[in-house]
């Protein structure tokens, strides 16, 4: 079972729901950079459970353990950095059942069948949402590193049960940059539950509540977007900035859907109409609308890179399912204990941007936009 | 620029609009399995072009020429397999200008930030439609290699300028699985324009000449669905099947969106909707419904795997469209000539078969259901 | 700077001399399998320094912290283990000028240039020979795993300052494995000076001892044998048994030589003499005597895989040497002050095995001895 | 069965000896580069057959198609570059019997043993020294590019039947460069027996008739250097040049050993005697003396990379030697029929030129020296 991603920066994310500690281990990190504590402490907190009534009351500090990767000034020293997070509160009681009686939507039967029983099952074990705690880690290290180079990545919800938030102002020219930026200026006070229309949030919560109240779970969608990006990122086919974004994104849990600029609205577009015309802006290239979502061909545009994904409502709820025992291969009915988020959309909006900071990254020093020739060999 | 995919099955496709071949070589491919021609000629001609009116009218016979890879009687030998198909229909006079004037929304403009002008601008180059013919190929041969053990895969065209088909009935229980295979089995024959519904079918055929007839081009949607999978496929996170085969699709040209299962649609539900509850069929556990697609966290779950990918409209059109030239950085108009499609989807739905076939079988090579303790061994 | 190897099995290595702690990740780990952690301790031990006189005198624990990985029955799951050691026992200061005095043949001064001075210098950094006891732990584990499956590896000084001990009889027939198996069962004790002619080895300590007493050091040469595997294990050119197992021995600090069966004997052979013929030993087809180092074309043949490296004399020695100073650009006299080992070789004995055993188990996951056609789909 | 090596530059090589063709795909070359067609041809006719007493008699043209990935320029434009050696002198008949008795220390049983029978035996199918031809063709390629920078690589044999030529004038200080570069001078002419002593040349010679007229062959070893690289590349652990250069030689056919600077040698020295100092020259820091052999901790110092390979006599032998039937399971006897070299040595000396290019170019691509802090992402 590998847990790895990425080509010139590599991201390995180790632990399971209830082990001793979760972790990763990054390698490629450029040096030389420092990484500010706090404002990654600050960002792992926007995922940490336990703050909000939409989240699941299991507290963990999630305090981040530097062992390895800095010298001794503190900044990357070229060497893989590893970090941990020790699991301080866990309860395998509430999920001894787990073993005979698998979770309707959960991993815990196609681990079972794949692994004959040997599988961590204590809380969802290695497919748990809590491993995308060391992937907060490493994308939070990720962003600085690009915010240092003019980069930003914003997420806010965009759809939960229905309710739709207002969209990023990112499909239009780069004459408009300044309105999407106001909108990632309203974001960037790490809000828990970040969207950009207060009302459409207001009524979010509502059918959160709602759900809780019902011990049930809604879904939802979130867009993010990276701006101040460089034209030439990216590789054609399949280590394109699309494919690296999809293959991580779809390895966050629970995602079922991604889009890019106008998505699946493209099928209903002619192409007179989804084409982005070039335009010349301050002497330079630019394109004139950004339906493509920063990318043409798997390498970025300069325009924002924009995406959209699907969450499904969190899986584990109060109300009796109907499963199956194992053990007897009879069918049996199932109410989930434990702490469950009633909507995990608002948590997965930093991992959204964690990812996206990864594969950004990744692909940056991957497929950079590329020297003049031979330069890079001086 | 590399061009590889895959772990256990790893695919690299080489070649040019107007290069002297294109093609791809297959490692891992497992040996003993013969390759029946005539049916891997019948999947190239779907996806050929210059048979159609919504098709280009460059034609190209798309033989295969297979130079390695198989022992003295035909049947595959372990060793890599490698195919060409040469190109020898190109009118590279048609392209010269794009070496100025990037066309809009193809990735004229990106691959010239990216190689300074040393790219090969001629008809698109490497990021050219053309490359998913050695798609197809290798598509075609895991094809025939998983339908040996019982796995079929076939994709319709889902919509087109607002048209839709009619939707696989995948999404349900086992129990359904023959109205499944009844419209897999009409879809079988190879048409040309591959629809369930063939009023809608004609509809769309309409909406294409209709904006053809503009010099303009439509986008559409495909549903593609594999069954026939056992349970125990993928891995979790970054190697589940949901991201394995994400990485593939975006690899196609033109694709901007991609769900699996309910997709998008999780968005509204709540979790005692969305969720999939288990059910004994035949003495066997199998989900009651299949909402996820036929994947929980990242592994399969022998339910049919359902994704729907969205397409693009055509960038190439002959309405003039703004662009810039890049040697004098002034705005000018630019009417693209050349042989191009009104609609590619219809010639995308092999493609998406074919990229699903390697992403699957790459899948099942590289992570399979898990053998018993220490049986790998053995 | 990426420290990862393998290709069903992967590990990566982090860590540096004075961080916190040293660790690794083992990807691909086959679920199901106990791990007994005294005899992990135990082979851990071999390697740990502080105990004999040819040992630096830095003493560490080297107490193995598995953070995830088991299952609540403490066996292997399949998801990523991740294990530390801490780094107890740093003295930062004995190594402070190396920042600008690169100590003779260390990476001191290559990784200056590469980094430009934000490499963790202290202690030689990610350079250390300490990264060998994550590897130690890795390789102990995978060593547990192939001992289930009938799988030896041995190891021992063949080489000391030009004394030499006795071969491995591993080069002959089949019908001799029981001769090698009594030399392996003598090394099994976990000597701390692994040698099969006693009398060589006193011969070889006086020759440390002699060099210690100069401020001096010592090189040598490891002969490593592995019984037991099956024939098919390992797959043609760069993916062969000999290229896996070459890469990683030179990922060990120190080591500049590898060689199979006859190795650089092969250069004063000739074919008929180099050669092994084919025999039938109770029914199977076995190799006559093993020159190939049991492989042909990188395959096992399931006769002793055998192996030997080269090890340099340690490059911290007490000595003056002439070295640089890279601030002023002077030549400066260095003596490299802190805890050095007079020779390696005996500490770098269980390193050759744990490698080994780490090469090999990769090798058998990623390509073992296929399976008739069509078996592993089932 | 993969066959492919390097990280920034991916060489996939793909064939079997009697396979319609054989070639490889390189992906990750830089664009920009032209190639000089006539050199390259010159380059392989030093690996072609049939040119000298001691090669075999069967002859390949060996004339390289490149399929794509050059520019309409002629030069490389980026994308994948495909080449292929058309198979067109092929005597199948000679090798049918080797279904069923395999020739001794040829990869024959073991291929059996894998692929039960499915590999293509012809000719040694994919272990055949014919898949050196595109190994060359594509070092061939990489070694054009590294001396537009500079960088030159020469290899000579070093040893054959025990006797031996002069060495390179490597192991010294780089003050001594100018009678490296003379020697490397007195190989540019592409001799077809490649020695720096003509009197051992010619020893050798003889040595290899005296082989061939009792139907046997003779082994040996090559030395090999490169020039010209800075310092910095390379990476720590397994990824290091020596690493790197590991994995790709002992993809070679037929090499049982390799060195770096003193090699074995080390066994034999002190850390006083082994240990290069530093040392100022032209204002600049530089190792005193090289038995380093160009690199430490896997970086380039700059030195010339020094390296040694032990090539065994060639398996193929016109005498009796004793086999089995794998269909009886009896021992027989067998004579190898076919066309053969009594030394392969003279024909692995580009190969191991062109195999040092290869890896010296991806270390060089994918772990370059590092740029400043943050120069990476202008």
């Amino acid at each position: 079972m590998p847990s790895s991603i990425g080509t010139a920066l590599r991201v390995t994310v180790f632990g399971q729901s209830h082990s001793q500690a979760v972790g990763c281990v990054i390698e490629g990190l450029p040096s030389g950079h420092g990484i500010d504590a706090r404002r990654l402490a600050a960002f792992m907190a926007r995922r940490a459970p336990g703050h909000a009534s939409w989240s699941t009351p299991r507290k963990e500090a999630d305090a981040i353990r530097i062992l390895s990767g800095l010298n001794p000034d503190g900044r990357t020293c070229g060497a893989p950095l590893a970090l941990i997070i020790e699991n301080t509160n866990t309860r395998s009681s509430d999920y001894s059942m787990l073993r005979d009686v698998p979770r309707p939507s959960h991993a815990d039967w196609t681990a079972q069948v794949k692994w004959h029983g040997e599988q961590d099952f204590a809380g969802g074990g290695h497919f748990s949402g809590r491993l995308t705690a060391p992937l907060c880690a490493a994308g939070g290290i990720a962003l600085q590193l690009l915010e240092g180079h003019g980069v930003r990545i914003a997420a806010h919800i965009l759809e939960i049960a229905g309710i739709s938030d207002q969209g990023f102002a990112a499909l239009g020219s780069s004459r408009q940059a300044s309105a999407l930026a106001t909108q990632m200026d309203m974001l960037s006070d790490g809000r828990a539950f970040p969207v950009l229309d207060q009302d459409a949030g207001a009524h979010m919560r509502e059918a959160i509540d709602a759900a809780h109240a019902q011990a049930d779970s809604v879904g939802g969608c979130i867009e993010c977007v990276v701006t101040g990006l460089p034209a030439g990122i990216g590789s054609p086919m399949f280590d394109g900035i699309e494919s690296t974004l999809a293959r991580a994104i779809f390895g966050i849990p629970a995602v079922k859907g991604l889009e890019f600029g106008m998505g699946f609205g493209v099928a209903k577009l002619r192409g007179s109409q989804d084409n982005d015309p070039y335009e010349i802006v301050d002497g330079k290239v630019r394109p004139a609308k950004n339906y493509a979502g920063g990318n043409l061909g798997g390498i970025t545009t300069g325009a924002p890179l924009l995406f959209r994904m699907a969450v499904k409502p969190t899986s584990s709820i109060g109300q009796e399912q109907r499963s199956v025992d194992l053990t007897t291969q009879r069918e049996v009915p199932l109410r989930v204990k434990g702490r469950h988020d009633p909507c995990i959309v608002p948590r997965a909006v930093p991992v959204a941007e964690a990812v996206a900071a990864l594969a950004v990254l990744d692909s940056w020093l991957a497929w950079p936009p590329d020297p003049p020739t031979d330069a890079r060999f001086d």
